[in-house]
């Protein structure tokens, strides 16, 4: 299966290495507006490097077609890679926009079916676990999900002035963690906070949130995030039901643990960056999209699970300006419907 | 320093016993409407046992009274016990309606500072010693808590149905452990679920909540509740600030792990029981009444603490029904002040 | 029933609280060489006060007697307290020298069953729930057990130079919990090592140990002693069988785990001192006395158990002493059989 | 760098992945006796296969050999590769037999440092971290090492039979942890066990060991061995000095914790399998195998390192037989000097 990437910054390199590791997958063409860069991962894994779009869609060698640009790319380029047949794995967000979504939306059409966007950590080995845990029954039925979710340290003000602000950004992995367990979401309810950064402040954005779920039959889900958190990438979730619990322990280095006059027990920092936590979570969610077009079906994450995590994002944005609860038409905001 | 008991149920007990054990203590007078329940206790523990609370109020030898009777008889029981010039530690809560708390502060006056609530989780050891290690400055700032707080099964409807609803009955000892952390608060946003036992709807009440609170300075709070845990009394507490974070554990009968073919690390269920959870708790709650007795300083918490988090009870009913957050003033719903 | 005390040293003061707080237990007399220390004693937790031990066997009001007084005098207290119709509940170790144990043993024939050794250990709540787990077959056949016993800082020179060394003084509760689990032992190994402290070297007393046991089934079984550990009282215990293993974690004040920039999870040090961390032990202890009492059975462990540890400290000593594994004729170093 | 791989068992095909990933190395040559094993291995990872060990060494373009064939033939390879000028990495043991360890020594002389031996756990990230981190002070001197190493399950019998026994086939790994940390080992006494396979006590070997080391500074060592072990591959390790400990946590799967009625914190059994565990361990030990070239210095663990664990196999063998502890020569068994 012939890949090509467009977008060779750091998470398209993930991805570039990915392909190449894949036994399916060879990585063909590789893109990027700065040639150099598409170069550099050319040399590194492989595909005829370049900085045409046009040319890597016209290319009838490519079955599939990673996005990795910036986001206002997004939904120009999936339309154009679709419309010319090939299998798009797209990065999240599809854009900030949703009248720009939609769009994109009416334009696919029944071709949504090969979009796959890269909602990475459904593929999370202990996330996964978790959620298919659940589906046997193990804890019976879900009634509570705990979701914490910080970051090491803030982006700069340069990458947050574009990023559409924490709930787009940031919590849109959590909001599609909280469908991939709970399916449709029927009401947000934010508060969000300025205790991490003045430059956050001034941008007009938030730097940590509580957000609370409902799902359409009735399950609670509870967020916390912050842009700062000097331990490491904290990154846990609680599944509480009616016959138990299951969580996820965040993941460490190694498995030394200290004992001293002080203190016992004490083990590293979490893994930092989010490129070496959710590794695993990459290399599967590729493998699924490989999977998905060898078996003619339509990968998830797909579009409208992309659509759906935007309109949850929007939706806090509006109970955090208004002080209310907002309700979100599931029909309206999804028409995959729910996953449970 | 001579105490009476008034009411001798479950929680009487605990301090029936805690008082017994106590160095500077003696169990002089116990009182309950039904003096078979008295001279059990008196039996046990010491005291002359009786049913008669006039006496118990009257007789000069008594220093401290003990109110664990029926939460209707609260208001009067104290305001009386307080006048009789008795120190006073009364279990939560005061009173389900806040008209009736705020009669009895009238009718208190200064002597207020005489009155201890029973929010005994507080002088839990792990508790208190996060609070103190974050009163040191060792996270930094406190920009986060997270509070989980589950009871092992529902009560029985008859229970229930006086028991002021959810939020009065359990979530009201989380909201006294919010502002034991945040100081007064300024907002209050929750949700509410019907998951668990249907005669808890039939009687009106939720049986699982998650609220979300802004403290006056920016801080937010998390509080999740359930009305059942099948694996124990989950009582959870993380406190996550600018530097660290610190939380706490839930505690086991015994320090056994198992390792089979099936899973690694297995431990007990949690202790189940409130009375074994918090048995410490009461012991040195108790004993900080009697020092404050001893020092003539005015315990914590105090009878404002007891009004403050059903200010906080009530706003989240309001929450619930309305779907908007309620804000709350912190002058009009303590005279406290934060206590950070 | 009715108690005397002989010794109120530390280890006595513990014993008069356990009787003074048993619902079927009193303590009726408290006898000491110093009498203000007995005075102190029955002050606190009841009894007649004295320094007179003719007159506590000679008291027929008295039940059971509590020999908690300097080693030397055990086996002829505890022979006399026999021989007065007393039931004996006799500190370890019955005696350094296994000769004057034997004559002990001879003196007091078939009254032997009135005597418990006091191996606290074997009530630990998690040790014994190990015990009992073991016994059910949850782990299968028992094949390797492992012991590690390190002592947070070691005692003075004045202590250690009539403790009779490391293993009759600290690996013979170790011996006991062995047997506890593998019954009789057939074969001991050990090596020594003096890292610690220089006068402990000087006294010619070791102040580390690894040491091997076989049981008679062939069971195997480690044991690491240290006598300092900076990290708290260090007492754990694994049990490896054929179809998986059970462990005790060491216990700590409170349950808050802290997360910084330099380490994750935590926990404070272990319990330090061994009355903190066995206090349940000794209440469980008591209590089994009381009952084999009331039941008019022989209590475990027993005089031929505290016998046993003996032979097995003294198997040790010499496998030191020649680096060859010492065989322990089981027959003769008890005559009560092995007990699973 | 061009790498020849010899052998193309389960082993080898691990080697041949850490050659393929390694940035600086490449396959060029693939042999196995059966040659379309070396097809196999090529096909994937490159290489131009073949049966022929001539051919293989005689190739000037190669410049390093990695050594995987069965043990037999190790010494005899192993002299000629370093003979032709390669430089070698040779899988444990150098061979069952020291004679002929000592023969192939005295047959490559000073060429001896430019061959490393496949101890691959020194290389894994925990327990390098400890070793480094004891190298650092941070737990003052190091007193007491112990070693937990359980196989998940026992290998056949036809495997077992030309294994060299329990010793020199598993215990061998923890020899050389030992010496890692202790430097050279002076001392070793043994037990063992036939509570696993009836068939492991027929071949005249052992299937359960605890193994007691005394370092040549007075440091003492455990270790635990077994064939077999329900919840997985057990591979721990503590090392305990004067200021504190540092202790190696198995490793799992996934980061899931279960809560049930039943028990609470279940996590999943540990890696089950050899090469799952030590994955990064042996990327690692390519990685130093190659730097070492590129350095020209001698990779460590060495020769001697290799030779030094057969000697301590040795001794554990005639510990068992002879029920004594055995004195181990340092300067007969090592040349290398210690290594701490």
């Amino acid at each position: 299966m012939h890949f090509a990437l467009i977008g060779c910054g750091r998470i398209g390199r993930v991805h570039a290495e990915s392909i190449a590791l894949h036994p399916r997958a060879e990585l063909t063409r590789v893109c990027d507006a700065v040639e150099a860069s598409a170069r550099e991962v050319a040399d590194r894994f492989g595909g005829v490097p370049g900085s045409d779009v046009d040319a890597v869609l016209a290319d009838p060698a490519i079955d599939a077609v990673v996005i990795a640009s910036p986001t206002p790319t997004h939904v120009d380029l999936l339309a154009r890679a679709v419309e010319a047949g090939k299998a798009v794995l797209c990065e999240k967000p599809i854009d900030l926009d949703l009248a720009r979504v939609d769009d994109c939306r009416a334009r696919i059409g029944a071709a949504e079916s090969r979009v796959m966007v890269g909602f990475n950590r459904r593929f999370d080995p202990s996330f996964r676990a978790v959620r298919e845990r659940v589906a046997t029954g193990e804890i019976g039925r879900l009634e509570q999900l705990i979701i914490v979710s910080r970051d090491p340290a803030p982006s700069p003000a340069e990458y947050l002035a574009g990023s559409g602000g924490l709930f787009r950004d940031m919590t849109i992995h959590d909001f599609d963690m909280a469908r991939f367990f709970l399916g449709d979401v029927v009401e947000v309810s934010a508060m969000g906070s300025n205790l991490v950064a003045d430059y956050i402040a001034e941008l007009g954005d938030i730097d940590g949130a509580v957000v609370t779920l409902r799902g359409a039959d009735g399950t609670l889900c509870h967020i916390t995030n912050s842009r700062r958190c000097t331990f490491g990438y904290d990154q846990r979730l609680e599944a509480f039901g009616s016959l138990g619990m299951l969580s996820v322990d965040n993941l460490r280095p190694d498995g030394v643990r200290a004992f001293t006059a002080q203190s016992t027990e004490s083990a590293a920092p979490y893994l930092d960056f989010f490129l070496d936590r959710y590794t695993p979570a990459y290399r599967a969610e590729l493998d699924h999209f490989v999977q998905s077009i060898l078996d003619d079906s339509a990968p998830e994450p797909g579009f409208e699970d992309g659509r759906a995590a935007l309109v949850l994002a929007d939706a806090a944005e509006e109970s955090l300006r208004t002080g209310r609860a907002v309700a979100v038409d599931a029909a309206a905001a999804t028409t995959a419907g729910g996953r449970r």
